[in-house]
């Protein structure tokens, strides 16, 4: 299958032409395509010493070479080339003459698009979707061929040890999209399946090696490309999860990186703070702000420097290409806070700029709502304006659905989600903002909620009923549990994802009646969410928690759906009456998790420690 | 004294002219001056049963009638005069023909203004200012013969009990004006003063019952503008604490309303949710907007109908001739959060056009820093757009100061605090909040902190060196404690403030060596303050906390003032040249408390849980 997609993943050119001591280069992006609104590409040529030296002649119709640049490091050139309209698709010969006279000439693919872009993939994700989050290397083993590849540096693999590889796969997850499907699921995003040649850790993804490899390990170029159009297929989405902050230590960047200033150099090791308000705060010291934007995650992720034009170019290309390449739908953006915020802007534009309907999320793992606001379209006078669509709303749960339904006393923590969801008036648009109960930094909700099964079928209707686009972490839908520290139990296998598991949570072989009973509950909701044009994209009216018990309402012209939430520990006698502004013109309540129509004139009872979703009729 | 203050106090004209059955008639306001600005007065008639029916006639050179206005109670009549800018002080005639062609005279004085309007008096508080709040009935009683007024509804007089009166007086504070000025502080803040003729707890003065009447209890309108003379001959200010939202019950507006929609009418009683979220929430219901807005403070505190253009009028007059008839310099505006907002706005700028230097704050006593900007002018893109210019800036205190030293695992507390402040990117002037660490509603600040002096010396030495206006409840520069809740004991008397008690704060006699060193340490600070151009009026600079340090800056371009609170348990060494780009260029730190001068090239020991205030030299 991989020769098929000769335009993705690593690309050796080296076609040598009237010389014997030719070059490997390896030109950047790897190829693009022909009729791209962004045509202006400055490609990166990575060679040997003296590359610097060579001169470059491109000869195709329609390709206009424009400045070459030399940087610091002799093995590196970037060439600033423009596609034209006319230019056709084809093998583009880039000739590079050294000093000494030799020439070679590379041979560098101008594609033709895709068919369908914009309504194939591209789609945007928003708030009609159902966003599944899972780890390719943790969901299920679909080709154990390419568990471990020669030659690659981590050869952990061992499903005992959770910092270990696991072998899963996307063709794993592609065998489940049934699953998912049939679970009212419409989006998926997955851990980083960019090549990650690291030494160790590698389950995650978030240490790149290679920007333009898919990582072998889960099937490479041609199975993403696979999953993106299987996808497609059911109508549902590919969400690709972006680090331009940071890449992995072996990538070249770091190995070999093409000048000082590819990366935020320190005299010593400096991590990051992990504090976004030197960001934001009018009163912050430059080099706290320094620290928060430059320092670097950990030691085994150099951060790059976005403010080099070159790094800016090369990061915005490859978004570019990966959305092209591979059909992504939306775009997840990891570490946001961390990036140089001008860059993102200017990243982000260059998305929606060629692909309109195209959305994006940033992960803005902050304290307090106006300090996530601050990253995304707000309605808030601030000197750097962000254009980001949507965050991952932390707060939505930090001081939302975790509190509500863990700071039980008095009602307090409900009150806390309802004041959390009051502070929207701080963004542009917060039904873009993505809800989640947990993911794999994080405790799983189930853990959190001390396993108490009620708060986690609260939590997973709330999710699928409250304003936003909501995030399901794989397996919370059948009670997965494990907290982030100390352990790793938070990344465990979904059960059943590989052979001989002895539970199957796809076919329901093993499950308790608990974990059944929550998936099925899921399915429901969510295919309920489907169907419902109030949750997708109606308006929310909240109700002042009344001593635990939170009544909201999400409703549009053709539909009014009821969600009480009772956080006590006995039942409460609700009157729709009290809600008069929406429940007026009502004569019946469908339950719709029980099928039971109910009055509205009579009280309706909702039971300790549930979260009822009544459609009004 | 009170008969040289005609203007003031409740005014009975009765002038009868050719009949006998002549009306008590009350005019409101009292009296205006010639001069305003505000030169479009509405009065209030207030009479007897008929009143409705008569004819009104102006004769007075310069006071042109508008319209006169009846209104469901047929006791009132509203009156719309002009008074024009030739119109020369004098007692103006008002004339009213009964429908049976009886015929009384009014006389409603015009009176001059007093001199030096906009340098004597209404001056603003701004951030040069040390704000000192006290209940006039617990500070100090200078005059017994006031302590019980004859008639008056509430005869508690009562010093063991913290709900009845104590006696303290506007003179007790006159009295001790020498020691306050010597403590540094600057403005003085009052309960408020208007009578409150209720039949209990009237301690507080927020259940006002005529508007123009200064409690008798307290000395009166005379000694209300003496303490305002004697502030202003020593170059402090007077600062009005208003209330807008309610009155007492026994007010006419309850007792005899001028119409119904004088006050918030409920079918049974509605109290307000004291939630501040339906203010602003987008999603909202109208319901518990109007719980919030017009739902009453509690039941002997009927809520005014601001929308009314009638109750508006009064309220807004009312305050405009306070600051003329007393010589306020800055307002306080009681529960901010439950008036109607554009009439807050209205009155907030009547008093500005009028007064440009006045200034005022509101009491948002919210949660979370959004929730308290919206109140404020802010830099939020909102429908509705506060002109209030400061608030009492509860999130200082409560995710601010409190945390900082008594969350002190960890430094998460001081955190905290930190956090808050970079959230200050939300207000369009942050140095315009009042900033304090207790007041009448709540605990005290010593009580807060477990009465741990070293903490309660860390609060002072932050209120006094933090971006904003500080405000200290009385008592607390001498660890006066107690918790709000059950009991009273935050209004607890000032010691020395009567004649014979044990303890003499004024003097020091009886005063713990604690409390004389809190004390000295607040009258060392505040004065350091009010030489310090950094602190008052310069710019804030913080770092982020380290290990529950936290060093901030104050600083212009002529001193820079660097303080380090150490909320540890432990004491900690901090190197100036971590904090290089406010240090850099200085070589000593002056300790603005010891006296003692270290060269800033050594590190700083900051002892345990303190607060250190240098001067870098």
């Amino acid at each position: 299958m991989r020769t098929l997609f000769m335009g993705w993943g690593l690309f050796l050119l080296a076609v040598c032409s009237n010389a014997v001591q030719a070059q490997q280069v390896t030109v950047y992006p790897t190829n693009w395509w022909a009729g791209m609104k962004y045509n202006k590409v400055q490609l990166l040529l990575k060679g040997e010493e003296g590359l610097n030296k060579s001169q470059v002649r491109i000869s195709y119709p329609g390709i206009t070479l424009g400045k070459v640049h030399t940087i610091e490091n002799n093995k590196y050139l970037l060439v600033d080339i423009t596609v034209q309209p006319t230019a056709k698709p084809g093998n583009v010969a880039i000739q590079l003459t050294a000093a000494g006279s030799k020439t070679q000439t590379l041979q560098w693919p101008l594609l033709a698009r895709a068919k369908g872009n914009g309504t194939v993939y591209a789609k945007g994700v928003t708030s009609e979707d159902f966003i599944y989050f899972l780890m390719p290397d943790r969901f299920s083993n679909g080709d154990t061929t390419n568990d471990r590849v020669p030659g690659m540096r981590d050869q952990s693999l061992n499903r005992s040890d959770l910092g270990a590889r696991h072998g899963g796969d996307l063709q794993g997850i592609i065998n489940h999209l049934d699953y998912l499907q049939n679970m009212g699921v419409t989006a998926l995003w997955l851990t980083p399946v960019l090549e990650n040649d690291m030494p160790e850790r590698t389950e995650h993804g978030y240490a790149f090696t290679d920007h333009y490899a898919i990582e072998r390990r889960v099937g490479g170029a041609a199975m993403y490309k696979k999953l993106g159009d299987e996808l497609h297929k059911r109508g549902m989405k590919l969400i690709q999860d972006a680090v331009y902050n940071h890449t992995g230590s072996f990538h070249f960047f770091m190995q070999d990186p093409p000048a000082k200033d590819w990366l935020h150099q320190w005299p010593t090791f400096t991590q990051t703070n992990f504090k976004e308000q030197p960001v934001f705060d009018p009163y912050a010291s430059a080099k706290d702000r320094k620290i928060t934007s430059d320092g670097w995650f950990v030691p085994s992720m150099p951060d790059l420097d976005q403010t080099n034009p070159y790094v800016a170019n090369f990061l915005i290309q490859h978004a570019l290409w990966s959305v092209e390449a591979f059909g992504v739908d939306g775009w997840r953006i990891d570490t946001y806070i961390y990036n140089d915020l001008p860059f993102m802007n200017r990243c982000n534009k260059a998305l929606t700029d060629e692909y309109p309907n195209m959305t994006m999320f940033g992960e803005t793992w902050v304290n307090g709502t106006a300090n996530q606001a601050y990253f995304a379209e707000n309605n808030i006078n601030v000197p750097f304006k962000s254009n980001l669509q949507g965050v991952v709303d932390f707060q939505c749960l930090f001081t939302g659905i975790k509190s509500a339904l863990t700071e039980t006393n008095n009602g307090d923590g409900v009150y806390k989600l309802y004041n959390t969801l009051s502070n929207d008036f701080l963004y542009k648009n917060p039904m873009r903002n993505v809800i989640f109960l947990d993911n794999h930094d994080m405790s799983r909700f189930f853990s959190e909620v001390k396993e108490n099964v009620a708060k986690q079928k609260a939590g997973i209707g709330w999710l699928l009923t409250e304003r936003g686009i909501p995030q399901m972490y794989y397996g919370t839908e059948i009670l997965m549990k494990g907290y982030s520290n100390p352990d790793l139990l938070v990344r465990a296998d979904f059960p059943g994802g590989w052979e001989g598991d002895a539970v199957n949570a796809f076919t329901g072989k093993g499950l308790t009646a608990d974990e059944t009973a929550i998936q099925q509950y899921t399915k429901l909701i969510a295919n309920f969410r489907k169907s419902s044009s109030a949750i997708k994209t109606g308006k929310l009216m909240q109700y002042m928690p009344n001593k635990g018990t939170y009544v909201y309402f999400r409703y549009d012209s053709r539909q009014t759906v009821m969600c009480v939430l009772n956080t006590a520990d006995t039942a409460v006698q609700v009157n729709c009456a009290d809600y008069a502004e929406r429940t007026s013109g009502f004569t019946k309540a469908h339950n719709v998790e029980s099928g039971i129509i109910l009055p509205v004139t009579k009280a309706l009872e909702i039971p300790a420690m549930s979260l009822q979703i009544l459609e009004l009729q």
